[in-house]
């Protein structure tokens, strides 16, 4: 509950520039009102971001029988931003400017069994290169690199604390990633770099509390509560991959039995197909990616075992989100990641009605439920803005000391 | 995320009130400390709470060096607050002062079957009548009536909206309560009365994100995070009682199979018990106050069901709470409510067991589970800071706009 000024400030400073990427050109009335800080409040901080080169001034727009407003917009080049989305089955790296528009992409699967941490940073590294490289960018104008890791991770100290699916337990990743990449480093997981990345430019854009579902190899749910991220006591909240749907059922990796993800995460997909039919062409032992594109083409096609498979899983995913309705009541529910980006509307409807069964009316009523409408990889873009905030973070406390640089905290 | 700034006034009044009865005396300085309004901001609050009588000056405390500073407390006698429990099974009504001490309690079985809303009306009426009388209050001094009742609330209509236990749907029990009290009343569920009593005066004082997990007839949990409650968009948020723990599980009134209500709740241990032993003496049919007495005795005496069925249904709470611990990753669980009361140490130390054996260890070891430490019924002191609540919003209300009594919203 208690934050200290500087705590203040940094949140201050964040989020009136999160509304100015948002919407530029945008006017400092125009800020105050969105973001409920005094005009004064806000001219300060937009002072320190034009001084800082964030933003430019872009001329004025006439107010209504008042003075011409001046317009700031977000100097998209003004420094560079990049995202890495270390996931199961692959290694996404993207680099933007400041606007977050995308200026390089580089992708790497990983082939199973090569998920060593060193095997992972050296992939994660040399991406980096290829998209700094790729766009041709001074190093010295990129500001920082969020990294996202499934699993718990503490973002203080960098370490990636526990990724089921492969078994890590307390790797100190950014300190590996450090050995190879100057820039700052940021790490985090995909749920939340999910949720955030909703939050700025997707579906949950000026909503109220929304789940951002993610479906892949692990599943798990970003709460953006309150107008911003839950993150709980030590920032593992979400885990709704490892929620208990079918006690004694499936095992799970994790220990527990019956979990969310063993049936609705892509192995366990892979499971639901198998159990209907172990001879399906559908089903590409060993290689997820496969298996789900061949059921989203099968759905296309009308084939009745895809469209069996898809209906069981949908159940289970159904079954899943409404706990979260039950126990959240959110505006919103999004389906993000990229079984859901495969399975697309087809899955979207049959969840709908499987949530529709189990959740009780009113909260049910009261929550949208939606596929991501987010075109690129959101766990890169989530990724970068936690970049962004460091950045951002970090100007606070290079100026934090000097006289005249103060920011009001009070709104 | 936008507040008006009589929300803001009114938040932050009952914030310094709280603040005040739970620790008092105190000094505006600590109030600021605690708050972390600014002191002239507190010191406005403090003079409006001093004009409503709601607190008195009591002196002054030495300041290290600087000026003594002058002393606060709440005015236990500057009015009275009522409380209203409707559970499933009885009515309990507490009337509290100013500092929420009990002055009297009105207690009411519910019969089976009368559970009609003009029944649980005359009921109610009945027994506010009769705390008033017990405690000799004027009834002017009466500043409201919090009512709490089970299942989905609409407080801003007074309406509620669905009461699965009883089938209740759209009730406008507010509107019949004030043919017969002529208090203001104000309309909330026992989650939210359970939770708000817990950060006031028990487990979750100064504490962060809580989960407080009540076990009744029905069960739920309210959501105390980000240092306020968790209501969700319409005000249904916590129906932890209604989430999927055994897919196509027992038959629930709520239409789906396999909530946790139906293992956990009180007719859900009748079940657990006639299951292991149909003939159990320690089941009284049709009387679960009776069955879960007679099993809390049995846990004394070491009777072998009465300890199978405890542990089976700690089975069934510590998965729905490892679900709760995953999701949320909490600093706090408390477990609240009768039957939780009833059960005590045995039942925790059952259920703390089996959160272990479901939960992912990480949130599990950021997470204490403890008992609510409340001696008395924590629904009736929460729905009376409901009522206390509402008192202040009215307040706010009638002198919203009298020049001079506008209160700075800044903090």
């Amino acid at each position: 509950m208690k934050h200290t000024s500087r705590d203040i400030r940094t949140a201050n400073r964040y989020e009136v520039l999160r509304h100015i990427i948002a919407e530029s050109p945008t006017s400092r009335q125009e800020l105050a009102a969105v973001t409920g800080l005094s005009l004064a409040t806000v001219a300060t901080l937009v002072g320190e971001l034009l001084e800082l080169r964030m933003i430019t001034e872009v001329g004025f727009e006439d107010s209504a029988g008042g003075r011409p407003r001046g317009l700031v917009a977000v100097n998209a080049s003004g420094g560079a931003l990049i995202g890495v989305d270390i996931a199961e089955t692959y290694v996404h790296v993207e680099l933007f400017d400041l606007a977050l528009n995308v200026l390089a992409r580089a992708e790497e699967d990983m082939r199973p069994g090569e998920n060593r941490p060193e095997q992972v940073v050296g992939q994660v590294a040399a991406a980096v290169g290829a998209v700094v490289a790729q766009a041709g960018i001074e190093g010295a104008r990129v500001l920082g690199v969020g990294v996202s890791v499934p699993g718990q991770v503490d973002r203080a100290t960098g370490i990636a604390e526990y990724a089921p699916n492969w078994d890590w337990h307390d790797v100190p990743l950014l300190g590996l990633l450090a050995e190879h990449i100057a820039y700052p480093l940021h790490l985090d997981n995909p749920l939340r770099a999910c949720a955030v990345a909703e939050q700025w430019f997707g579906a949950a854009r000026g909503r109220g509390d929304t789940v951002v579902v993610n479906l892949g190899t692990g599943v798990g749910a970003g709460l953006a509560l309150g107008g911003g991220l839950h993150r709980g006591v030590s920032n593992s909240a979400g885990e709704w991959g490892h929620t208990t749907l079918v006690l004694d059922g499936r095992p799970c990796h994790c220990g527990n039995r019956g979990c969310v993800e063993t049936y609705v995460g892509a192995p366990g997909i892979m499971l639901n197909l198998r159990e209907l039919n172990p001879q399906s062409p559908l089903l590409h032992p060993e290689d997820q990616t496969a298996t789900v594109g061949a059921l989203a083409r099968g759905l296309a096609d009308g084939d009745p075992v895809a469209v069996a498979v898809v209906r069981d899983t949908a159940r289970y995913i159904g079954a899943g989100i409404a706990n979260l309705v039950n126990l959240l009541n959110p505006e919103l529910v999004v389906l993000s990641s990229w079984v859901a980006r495969k399975l697309g509307e087809p899955l979207l409807a049959e969840v709908r009605e499987a949530v529709r069964r189990h959740a009780l009316g009113r909260p049910f009523a009261a929550t949208e439920i939606v596929l991501s409408p987010i075109p690129t990889d959101p766990v890169c873009l989530g990724a970068a803005t936690f970049a962004l905030e460091g950045a951002l973070r970090s100007v606070g406390l290079r100026n934090g000391g000097r006289p005249g640089r103060t920011v009001p905290a009070s709104r």
